[in-house]
């Protein structure tokens, strides 16, 4: 991964020389023993030169990022309230949400249709998975992504209408967006399972756990995610594939008026102890919060920054302020990473889910330096995961003003991704993901880091050019 | 602080030059342009060097040092249990235990005085604060040093008998520690408060915190504290002075058996509140552990390696392992670092507390590199939480084998302070603190860093060549 030159040798003292593109430099450098670096730079794609040549010429643009990465800066992401998906969202039996771009059951990969199998038995659509993956053949459902109707799901991101979501609303722009609540790891619907086990879980998430969320928020009269978020950027998570600090500062916000909603002490120890045993209960409301405040950045005519990173397990797809709801779209790659018991790569899925939209909002990948435990989980070394947001810097508006980086000396981390900047510079967002196996039924096989295709990023810019020289 | 000074620039990429003792050197460097540092150091204390020659000739002291550290960094500490101090240390009416060294009501500071007026009101043993200090003036109370009584004390320290305290088993070799349980910040009992609210928050933890908390724990079949403070190091806690992560955590773990323990909702709620309220809540458990550990490290001839670090607000003490229970003493200094509301260095206390033995188990300042939000809490630049850390390993027998800081490419924590290394670089631990006002009542002033006397050390080293030589 390109990114992650620069800076590898951040923590220790000697200078090194680092060559991009002609390779007679670092030749030179080679023979003379010098200590250096190869950059896998390469020119911008074809076309590309001469579009951002355009959109720099553009008086809009440079009023319009500034207004748009404000807005996502300025966002107030307060969780309120569970509601079902049918009420959140308007989905009706037949109905389900997927993460990503648009999709169809044909070109869903393995774990988006193990995901819709469990979605259809858990909504009693069909009685066994064969049936399901019949009714879904036959056309028998209906497919939306999260992103057209504010809301984000992580991995196959699949929402069904009687599932409980979290309701996050931008307090500073009155917007909202919804999620659904973490399974926990393993075999999970949204990494494409879809056994007993599976469908019994999100039973009783629907009937204690959701609930019991419900009373927790309403008694707490909100949650500020703001205020959570910036404490777990100073306690090692990056908030995206490192909700630990995250998930344990909620419970024990939550835990009291849980306490004082008189709900059964069985019930709720079971509660307490399911969110325990999840360190990535946290993902599913730093995703919608993240969704609350991109969205007021939307629409904003000349804006080159990025509104939504999403992948359904086949196409990996971004959205840009200046181009309105349009997905710029490319085949989405294999993560590579750590890998559960004895999985390969081979075992695994092209890149898939909506928790994207944390890398968005300058978290996730954005905020690794944050979180150097993080290479336990998804491999690599310490000095990486700095060199990681140190790069970001270079294709992003600006510095969080709340979201900061202690080991940086409370840096805001890098935020407002500028596709003319990705361009430019040949450098893609750093994404930090959970690895789904690519068999319908399997589930999690690890987590890693996944390379954005440059190509969503360079369509993007020759659609910016257009739109300018219009 | 001369700690701060050799890696003052481990962030920035520039070299430069380090002087230490004499001035010509840095003299000709200014005079020359070139960036350097001035350490403070000093040659030895008259007769060190020769004490330290004769130490280095003692046969017995690397393995001594060895079986020491082995033990230290070897031990399996467990939360068991929570018991009154009559029962965990066998104190009756009008005995309490204290922090530090040994120390005389004639000689204490405001603080530990006010915390005695308030355990004596808090036993019942006086009407008036002016009736407590008559009393004690005259003689009627009985102290010794929790340290001499297997039990260990925050700030003033100060434990009666009807207190509940928290067990500590070291599984590994079957010793335990003791300590009593964490008040909150601000107008507390171990800042030296009495006032009728210090007294009746007492009076709740005796009677509602400790029975829960004995609950939980005996629910639970203990706790361990060994997996959870290693946990913490990877969230940003360095479990002196930022105990933030690991009190989350703990809260996380006792609710589930609180809950199943039927307990009162209602009194649950509030303990769960009271220790959400109080991100120091686990230091007095990661006290406790650290005493169990360093304590089998005790009395073997030749060890050179500190046991217990602990002030009195008049003295600063030592212990050294083969000089069995003698205290190494010398006046306290006054520390220095954030001050709350109007406060100022004014009215600091000279140091307090057991705390620091946090320091000798290899955490506090030790691993302030896994901590560098705590800049935010004691003062200073993130750069010099790094140095603090790094600096340490000048002055340590080993790398803990468990306890590690994930910025450090997850290096162990340097642990095992060898006086002779003290002496012999003229660094001194690193020590975070509290700050207590130096007026009976006041309470907590401010948090910071304190620089331990040298003399002790010198002292320490003067003890260990006479039984060398002998």
């Amino acid at each position: 991964m390109n990114h992650e030159e620069p800076f590898s040798g951040l923590l220790t003292e000697p200078s090194t020389v680092v060559t991009a593109g002609v390779e007679l430099f670092e030749r030179t450098l080679a023979a003379q023993g010098v200590d250096h670096h190869r950059v896998d730079w390469r020119p911008p794609d074809d076309g590309t030169a001469a579009a951002i040549a355009r959109i720099s010429a553009d008086p809009r643009t440079v009023a319009a990022n500034e207004e748009a990465v404000s807005r996502l800066t300025s966002a107030e992401p307060r969780w309120t309230d569970v509601v079902t998906a049918s009420e959140a969202v308007g989905i009706e039996r037949g109905q389900f949400l997927h993460a990503g771009p648009p999709l169809t059951w044909e070109r869903a990969s393995g774990p988006m249709r193990g995901a819709l199998i469990g979605a259809m038995l858990y909504e009693g659509m069909a009685g066994t998975p064969e049936e399901a993956a019949d009714i879904a053949a036959r056309g028998g459902i209906e497919l939306s992504p999260c992103h057209e109707h504010g809301a984000v799901g992580p991995m196959a991101g699949v929402v069904a209408p009687s599932m409980p979501m979290f309701r996050v609303e931008n307090a500073a722009f009155g917007n909202t967006a919804y999620c659904s609540l973490n399974e926990g790891l393993g075999k999970v619907l949204r990494y494409g399972a879809f056994g007993p086990e599976v469908i019994e879980r999100l039973q009783w998430m629907r009937d204690v756990l959701g609930p019991a969320m419900r009373a927790a928020v309403r008694a707490l009269d909100g949650m500020d995610l703001r205020a959570l978020i910036t404490q777990a950027l100073q306690m090692g998570d990056e908030l995206h594939n490192r909700n630990r600090a995250a998930s344990a500062l909620f419970v024990r916000e939550v835990v009291p008026p849980l306490l004082e909603a008189e709900l059964d002490p069985r019930q709720l120890a079971e509660v307490v102890r399911f969110i325990n045993g999840n360190e990535h209960f946290f993902l599913n409301l730093v995703m919608p919060a993240a969704k609350a405040a991109a969205d007021p950045a939307r629409d904003l005519p000349g804006s080159t920054m990025v509104v939504a990173v999403a992948r359904n397990g086949t196409d990996f797809g971004i959205q840009v302020s200046g181009t309105g709801d349009r997905w710029f779209t490319a085949p989405a790659e294999v993560p590579d990473g750590l890998f559960l018991g004895g999985y390969t790569v081979e075992d695994a899925n092209p890149d898939i889910g909506d928790s994207t939209i944390t890398e968005t909002a300058g978290l996730g990948g954005f905020a690794m330096a944050a979180a150097p435990a993080i290479v336990r989980f998804i491999g690599g070394e310490v000095g990486q995961a700095l060199a990681a947001t140190r790069s970001m810097y270079q294709i992003t508006l600006a510095e969080h003003p709340v979201y900061q980086v202690p080991i940086l000396e409370f840096r805001g981390t890098p935020v407002g991704i500028d596709v003319t900047k990705v361009v430019r510079t040949g450098l893609v967002p750093v994404v930090n993901t959970g690895i789904a196996g690519r068999e319908a039924g399997t589930g999690q096989v690890g987590a890693g880091l996944v390379t954005p295709p440059m190509a969503v990023f360079s369509a993007a810019v020759r659609a910016l050019a257009d739109d300018a020289g219009a």
